[in-house]
């Protein structure tokens, strides 16, 4: 039954939630992954015109943006920090919808939690409950949906967004209902902005779209709670493809957040497979004589620039990041992505020994490396980057990631306010400055 | 040639303009109108929720809203004045693309406008830019997108809000064509939201938008100015017909604005045209043995609820309102909308003697009444909302619902601002209180 969909969620959305121990660890790590990626990027052209209009209209400040100190409403929060923190295009991706669900959420979670003065163990309940909620969607709206130009982070993301805020200004049932009717009213982004500005401000404007639907419905505004779905909803408009069945399976059981995927390189999501593949070998650039990467066809259009000079297009090129890697660039450092690095002989000597083909029996975040060596052996490793991640591993690594992006003592204060009994205010005080 | 269309636009958007004189009146007739049902509607519940939001948030206040005194930043003003001014849906209506064009354009002109300190031949010059602009994007989306479920108040609408706020900021014509690039990721609105207050909520949507983004193009952040059109763009996306021709025709001669219909009926436009005929024949109800009105076929399901109960029904019900005109009761005003009038014995005898037929032949915007008088004479009148009215009788009437609603002395205030030589801050300041 369609008419489910909304209902189904709604409850989830505001009822009890018993999310598993590893979907409560992988957010904390989305949490500390989203604020350094987020500050990080605070110089990025989008971080920068947001932060001023924010700051321009100024008002009633109850939520911390980041890259300033000045607290601003929240819904002005949570389109700066959805945009800035998507800015750097580095922040966690879910591959079962195709989107970046941290940068839509947290900052409308965030932005609210603070005005509330909720706990921080609320946020993180709102968060991750709005995260699986968006992917979800997500997964409602399907291939179709992506196919026809739409962004996922943007349109699916925003229904998290809504009903993370939602839940945490203690709506009912039928009240976040309309909440998800309402956005799906504002729902919006198209992947003609990708390569521009308007890919991340996307995200914001899931985020504080979320937010603005949730604040309105409480204010007593009153919307269709069926506009999601039906003849004439958000889902059909937009060509998604209306799996019902899909969308709903295991809700409140599964959480489909545990295999969100952090970037532990600062490069297009399609390269990591390769890389994480070639970190298995540990090659070194003396060593290769010749190196062959297959890939999904999917990326070959995507990420296969052969020769790139600047870091930007670096971060588009098999061939690059590989060589990088093999010329021990940390390829998870911003910095290593410079017209530099890419253009020093070495690199682009050693890039054109690396082939790179599509092969269709490999799935999207799948790869396989082949190597030969300069000795005559022949060395190959695959690597899936939807096989789950040890979540020790997996905490070390984002560690390092955000130690290289923050440095050491802010990683200390964000984790001790993730597991200690602390308040989204303490957490937030950490994005500014 | 499709990638004609965001530069013509844009160009047309920055460029001088050279309206025609019956564009400019009929501007002026708009902006009285707008500002007087938006008066009118500051009692609705939508109208209370983003009031009570933007007074909430607060901030540096440049522009006035409709229902308060306090100041509220542009981005926020033009969300509550859009919303609140379609909130009573007794604003303008353009029938070559359906959609409001005023509600959407009128509030971010007028919000930016002010905080520039334009004149008020400035802001309307804008906003007759805008509301143009709006309608040629729509016919640019055509029927196909309007059938998929798309309100075209605000998506047709976000895009010449942005345009209109664009021209006041003073960006250039390569600005511009990023501004329609950008407001292309956030355009959204669905007519799922039809009877509830995400209707006049999408019009406030389109001017909030719009202002966002024109302001962050102002601010540095760039975008995909080609996101309107291509094979990923907004027209795509969103199941437009994409007919560059039809859009382009004209431009900058032809002002497709001079044929916006202003309601003088406080009930859905599908009524009017039959209220107009009758009209005509001026038939008082003891005189009526039968009455019969031939109306396209598409309004057979949107107005025409045989025995209405309620003010709110009455709204949607030919039989109901040809009844109460023809018992000299003003359909024009608000008030005459109440369930102790449209209950009344003697309505209800009398609607009992209206017959409601759907004819193909007729257009949308006409109808045909036929009445049997009880002396036997047969009396036909036809009228169509397309034929354009007198303009001295076009503005007796404006005036005469205008007083209707907000009073003889606040409308000579309005006008007085409209022909004098004054600044968009004085007729702003005519919003409030």
């Amino acid at each position: 039954m369609d008419t489910d969909l909304t209902d189904s969620l709604a409850e989830f959305a505001t009822g009890p939630l018993s999310p598993s121990a590893d979907a409560q660890v992988v957010t904390s790590l989305s949490l500390l992954d989203w604020l350094a990626v987020g500050r990080a990027g605070v110089d990025e052209p989008v971080a920068r015109a947001t932060r001023a209009l924010a700051l321009s209209e100024a008002g009633a400040g109850t939520a911390h943006i980041l890259g300033a100190t000045t607290l601003v409403p929240p819904r002005m929060a949570a389109l700066v920090n959805g945009a800035t923190s998507h800015a750097l295009d580095y922040d966690d991706t879910h591959f079962a919808h195709i989107g970046h669900p941290s940068v839509a959420v947290i900052p409308a979670a965030l932005a609210v939690a603070e005005a509330q003065g909720a706990s921080m163990a609320k946020l993180a309940e709102a968060a991750l409950m709005g995260m699986e909620l968006s992917i979800r969607i997500g997964l409602w709206l399907g291939r179709s949906h992506y196919a026809a130009g739409f962004h996922q982070t943007a349109t699916a993301g925003a229904f998290g967004a809504a009903a993370a805020a939602g839940r945490l200004l203690g709506l009912s049932a039928a009240q976040m209902a309309q909440v998800l009717g309402l956005v799906a009213t504002r729902a919006a982004g198209l992947k003609a902005q990708f390569g521009t500005d308007g890919k991340p401000y996307n995200a914001g404007l899931a985020a504080s779209g979320g937010v603005e639907a949730a604040q309105l419905v409480a204010l007593g505004l009153g919307a269709n709670p069926q506009a999601l779905e039906g003849p004439l909803g958000f889902g059909a408009a937009h060509q998604g493809e209306g799996n019902v069945t899909e969308a709903l399976k295991g809700l409140g059981e599964v959480w489909h957040f545990e295999q969100v995927s952090h970037k532990f390189h600062a490069c297009c999501h399609g390269l990591h497979a390769a890389l994480e593949a070639a970190r298995q070998l540990d090659i070194a650039a003396p060593e290769v004589a010749e190196m062959t990467i297959a890939t999904n066809p999917r990326w070959m259009d995507v990420c296969n620039k052969p020769a790139p000079d600047t870091g930007l297009e670096a971060k588009f090129s098999y061939r690059c990041v590989l060589a990088m890697q093999a010329l021990g660039h940390d390829t998870g450092q911003l910095e290593s992505y410079s017209a530099r690095v890419v253009t020093d002989p070495r690199l682009v000597n050693l890039s054109q020994k690396i082939k790179v083909v599509a092969d269709a029996t490999i799935s999207e975040t799948g790869t396989r490396l082949t190597v030969l060596r300069r000795d005559g052996a022949a060395l190959e490793a695959v690597h899936d980057l939807a096989t789950p991640m040890d979540l020790s591993k997996r905490q070390d690594r984002v560690r390092v990631k955000a130690v290289g992006l923050i440095g050491d003592d802010l990683v200390d204060r964000v984790w001790a306010c993730l597991i200690g009994d602390t308040t989204s205010v303490e957490f937030a005080s950490l994005l500014g400055g």
